[in-house]
């Protein structure tokens, strides 16, 4: 069982060991982006990653620089890197990023490798501008769901990912942790969509979040196509644990989980669930929770459940826990196909099109789907202390989207349990978080965890530790 | 003499009988900056455009949409087009610009031409930034000198015209009203300057301001340059009498005449000064009152006072003003050149590569002169009421600098009375306006004053009659 | 009246005085078509250089790098530039082309001018091609009309003018020595043309052959049009009389007169002729010739004769001898337009569209009109020795086609009489041409010929001598 | 050890089974090179694939639709496809070429794929070429060296794959039938190339000829690089055997293996050798061949033996084997590097810069090398009968280059009895050709030739069954 683990790195082109074990120093000057600053924004962003946003500059940029390596550990890079730092400085004429003791796996004899070091200034992008333009002084915006809304707008927009142009951006969610076949069939999907001319906008980091982008690679060069968008979004608390894989080449730092979540379903003009573990269920339950309300009832959203013949068990699984607790409304929002990439590919793409055509019809603008409501609930951050996984309200009786956003909440807890840094510290110190609610949803809930446990889609590395209780 | 007068548009295709008294109906899409907004930057847009900015976008639109016609009666477009209108309108795609008996001559067979459309866009874009990022409450910004700074900084960065990139960014001023044969001058420098690849920036209306960009855009073709910069600076309240020539490509408006003459000093790499009135007198004062102050000292900055040979004493003239008022100091910052274009060009263009240098080794950007001091009294706005004109203070005994400010108001204050709305219809109330000052600053003023209505640089059209008075 | 005369050069930026006088010395190294040669393709292009075409080759590029000067007299460049050499060398790595005593006016600062050095790319590689492509070895497959045809179908394409793309070629003919009125009407119809995405193709030299391009590049620049193609096809007999205008960007040097105009016929998706000399009238003639005939009597062409108000005598005039010499039906395949440019290019573009349309009901190709039927005596080069030129046979009884091959011939051989140079050698040795034919058709040809010459159409400079004498 | 035959395909996205079932009729009307035809040419274009060559044109065209598909056979595809028919017909506007049954896996809903109609256009544009301009007329031309390397000169320029721009052609060179550990290793190579911003050309099929493609694919995405080359240089012979992997974005197909070689060696600033079988062997020997002339000495050519550590015994083998019969003299033309792909690219771009240096220092083109001299003995074509194999001359008292060139031809012939049409039925008819020559030589032939076959590096599918005899 241990070979369907086997991701696919090793056809990847690696970095040798030599390059591995090495370190670099350098100095960037940045362009695109962060190359026509004022004084005083200069000044703001070199005091900004020098204070408190320093350790948080500092993970994200290993994170990037460490590109394509292979663990979700989210301290296996500082780990490997101790003495990894990031620096940005003043001059007259701009910044000078300068990098000490970064991996050597990111260079090529001696210089940075273009799409990394672009990667990085994406980091320091959005990192700054989360800084500056949602920081302290913006609180008050920051407490309506309109104000959220114009802000992951505004912060997309400035990452230059919202491009006006006809809709073609598949969303896909699934695991970082998957056997190869079901990479393996994640690449053929992504392959049948870019020879469709899609474009793909996934997390960002490997497993599911890799093979589409890398399938349409392949399909978009067969098919010369000249400028394609692979967009990953990501958020500080996850891309340690997750590092953009190298064929993204629009990356985006969200402030947070919420905020990336409403950064998908806003941009995409369809979506694609592939197998997954614990996030992808959060994904999911996102995506039903705000869909099943009533304002959002007749926007089109393509969305297709997909896994190889072997994943037919899994989707079932989901199926049913999405029946039993949102109830058969919410199973009629998306399709499930089994095997045949090619008709995932077709079936999105008419999809597609229907989205396109409602928007025309709707005069909505094609970039970002300002109709679609999302409830203040699903926006605001939600912390997983143990009092607060321990607080969620798992009952039947409540409205399926209010039911939605606790079920997401649970499942984002334990994501955060698993391999985000401040989860693990959790749950290393006062054990496992406890989640409660009415019977037959903890014996669905924990029936679906198990699985997930038994298919090892909870982590890459290691023997699994439940950082859960479920208290029936 | 009268013969001097003719404008070259003889020879520019000129927009045919039929096409000059028809008027069209068209809503535009924008593209390019205003098609990605968020849905609370329409709804601003649409109200500043519905409200207090209306009549400001109304006269900057039709200034505009009538590029290219020849007068410089601030009112001459808004008498012939009286019907026209302009109202910006908001989808959930973006917004909607809808033209209501708009100038034929800006259509070809019903469909607005794409240069045009894409002048209006940037007065739209500039208007709303104005009206949004330095509204009311921003107002303390503008306090400082460092704010407004920054305030021109980005209202330049927003418009897209600071570039990374070599220095080559020839400012060009002069006179709009100016004979055949200083017309032909000017051209000859652009073209010169054209085959060496400098861009050109300019006050973007007719004489003075298209004869560069015209010679440029020839040259440019023959070197088969790709993407040249002809760039526009412009303000409300000049936009009306001098619209924007065809040539431009980047077109800017900058909130008022202050922070125009600091966009232009901050983007030059070099200056070229060519005859002209009143107007180019203010800019001369401007830029020496600036470069004498002890900070600017070691700044380089190539600036040229050149015209064909007929313009000979015309330079005399501005020479010995300069010299007598600011003192020989002051002159030893320019360099006068008589005919001689291709001189001109080589001259500037090893001026050019002496900033480059410059900035490199002050590490200071090459888009804009950080470096360059520019006191508060110079960049906040001169409104020359009356009394405002009477009290300046032009005596001898006056740090040179303090005295140039006073010079440089005093000049355009009498742009002002010539050629704005609003200074016109001061002068008609009340009257000219009376400047005081020592006897011999007064005497020499005054015979600047009477050889540029005898040379008749003051107006275009009629007999030019005297908005001011010279009190000795 | 002499005023009349003033060609526009004042109003385009003119090399210096200095430039004009001096001589640079300077090696290129082609780029583009030159730049991947065999071995062998190397040395017969170094020795056809240097041997029989070696005359052919400095004639054409002294025409090319005098580029914007203004004479007709075909030994004006030669005599100004007599010590002026081109040469072109073998090295392995390709050709490398040395100018000895080259103009300076070519030249900024020592560097040539880019496009200049394209049109002297052009000159070498026409004329190599003509040298290798078409000569004596190829002799037979010249002896048939198809033969012929595909000629120039690969001479053009090899020139790379042959593009697919929807129909916008418009050729544009008219007289090199015409009025700034009229002059400033080609500009205003070129303009109109460029409004509507039409490109021009001209015979490449001053006057009727540079306004229209002028007009579009104007108007191709308002409308933010990229790749705009300014085509000038000329060849080695007249070039030197009419030296490519700056505007060209793409310029085919032909053979001789004949595939010259089976070259614009075979192009054009339109034809507009302005007022012009008897070379304008060589050009209608063979036009109408070839569409008289049957085979051709169904293939849309428009064909606008256009002019300003103070033109329309002069069309009246020219009617008239057509409808004479050839027949009212003749009259039918073309439209009379005086003033109203923009009628012009909307009548131009309703035609184009036409063109279109035949093309794809017919399967034709867009960039060659291969279903046009060019008899071969259109085809054969035309000597015009004394002998020949009173053997034309201009009787009314013939075909009208064939009548009007032979009027063709009658204006060929005065063009030669004027600015060609053996042309003018043979009228200095022998005197006028004689021309014999009916006495009406004489009278009218008379009364034609002296029109122009009253009107100054037959040379730029000096009195003018007639070349030929009409017998009746 | 079976599994050390595994490619990697199971990595690429294939046609879905549905796909591979299905065929797909189809109208193509070519564009880039084909689009600009005269009617003459498009005329011999149709009947040269109506007649002679119209089994070439069909075989091509399958090898190119199956492109990614995996096997050695050369007739397979034909097997699975005994429908396919390909047709040229003419029309007016240019050709359309028709396919009849064609494999659906080429197409995506019902148009074909982009790259794949490129390599479609690439096989008609060369087969018309060949059958054209190297037809019949021209055998005189054919009969000397360098009338060949003329043609292979001619043949490549039209394909447009001679560009001007600094040396950085690796041509890779390896068997189509190696294990997952070489293929990897290649893919690594290409990597390390790639980031090094080396192009890459190989053979175009499958195995070592992909790997390098895909790695170099990967590095120049990572790298931001625009305009990638990926030539495949493949002949009417081999192509159905290893047909064009789908990276392949610059198709060549020459007339014959031998033009194929010059082609490969002309066009190269480096060449790496990648473990693989005789065809790998074949290369070797005639590159050596051709570098141990006199006249070659000093010609720079960096040649790298490379592969994994796995791969060390085979190099050494090929290493012996070289000095044995060729001498030391031989093996200091080349280097074999074991492992570290790293240092073979950086070793390769090092020798890269000292052929960019050799070239302008000899001023010979970067884009082919024409002062390498290739004896007419390596130029022509090889008929490998059982005569002809029989009786090479294969005896150590020879001159290195001439025993190089006739071990070369025997090494040929066995891929010719491998896997090419005709060879594999000689083998049929007659049995195995039969080798003679000196013993130690056939012994150490022997020798080499068994561990291709223990190796596996013979044939991808099927046990192997020698197609020679070694005659001691």
């Amino acid at each position: 069982m241990n070979d369907k683990k086997i991701e696919d790195s090793a056809t990847d082109p690696l970095p040798t060991l030599e390059e591995a074990l090495t370190t670099v120093n350098a100095s960037l000057y940045p362009k695109g982006h962060l190359d026509i600053l004022s004084r005083e924004e200069v000044a703001r962003l070199r005091d900004a990653s020098a204070g408190g946003m320093h350790g948080l500059l500092r993970n994200c940029a290993l994170a990037v620089l460490t590109s394509g390596a292979h663990s979700d550990d989210p301290n296996a890079a500082a780990n490997a890197y101790p003495d990894f730092d990031i620096q940005v400085h003043q001059q007259d004429r701009g910044i000078r990023i300068d990098l000490i003791n970064a991996p050597g796996m990111a260079f090529v004899d001696g210089r940075i490798i273009r799409g990394i070091a672009d990667l990085l200034f994406a980091v320091v992008r959005d990192l700054v501008y989360t800084a500056i333009e949602m920081g302290p002084e913006y609180s008050q915006e920051l407490e309506t769901s309109a104000g959220i809304t114009d802000n992951v707008f505004r912060l997309l927009r400035n990452a230059r990912v919202l491009k006006p142009g006809d809709p073609n951006l598949v969303v896909c969610w699934g695991g970082h942790s998957i056997g190869r076949e079901e990479y393996e069939y994640t690449k053929q999907v992504g392959y049948e969509l870019g020879l469709r001319a899609m474009d793909i906008c996934t997390g960002c980091g490997p497993g599911a979040m890799k093979g589409p982008m890398k399938g349409a690679t392949i399909a978009h060069a067969k098919q010369r196509r000249g400028s394609s968008r692979y967009i990953g979004l990501t958020e500080p608390g996850i891309i340690a644990a997750e590092s953009p894989n190298p064929i993204v080449n629009h990356l985006v730092i969200m402030p947070d989980i919420e905020k990336r979540l409403e950064g998908f379903v806003r941009m995409a003009h369809g979506i694609i669930v592939f197998p997954g573990g614990v996030g992808t269920a959060e994904e999911i339950l996102y995506l039903l929770g705000v869909l099943l309300r009533e304002e959002n009832r007749k926007l089109p959203m393509p969305l297709i459940l997909a896994g190889p013949k072997s994943a037919a068990a899994y989707f079932e699984q989901i199926d049913r826990f999405i029946r039993m607790t949102l109830g058969e409304d919410a199973a009629s929002r998306y399709e499930i196909i089994v095997g045949q990439p090619d008709l995932v590919a077709r079936t999105m793409v008419k999809g597609v099109r229907a989205v396109r055509e409602y928007r025309i019809a709707n005069r909505d603008s094609f970039f970002f789907n300002w109709a679609m409501e999302i409830p203040y609930e699903f926006q605001v951050p939600f912390d997983p202390t143990h009092e607060a996984m321990a607080g969620l309200q798992l009952h039947k009786g409540r409205a399926p989207q209010d039911l939605a956003a606790d079920l997401r909440r649970a499942f984002s807890g334990i994501v955060a349990g698993n391999v985000k840094e401040q989860g693990v510290r959790r749950i290393k110190e006062h054990g496992p978080f406890e989640i409660h609610g009415d019977p037959d949803i903890m014996e669905a809930m924990d029936h679906l965890l198990r699985a997930f446990v038994d298919q090892r889609r909870m982590k890459i590395s290691g023997e699994y530790q439940p950082c859960y209780r479920v208290v029936r």
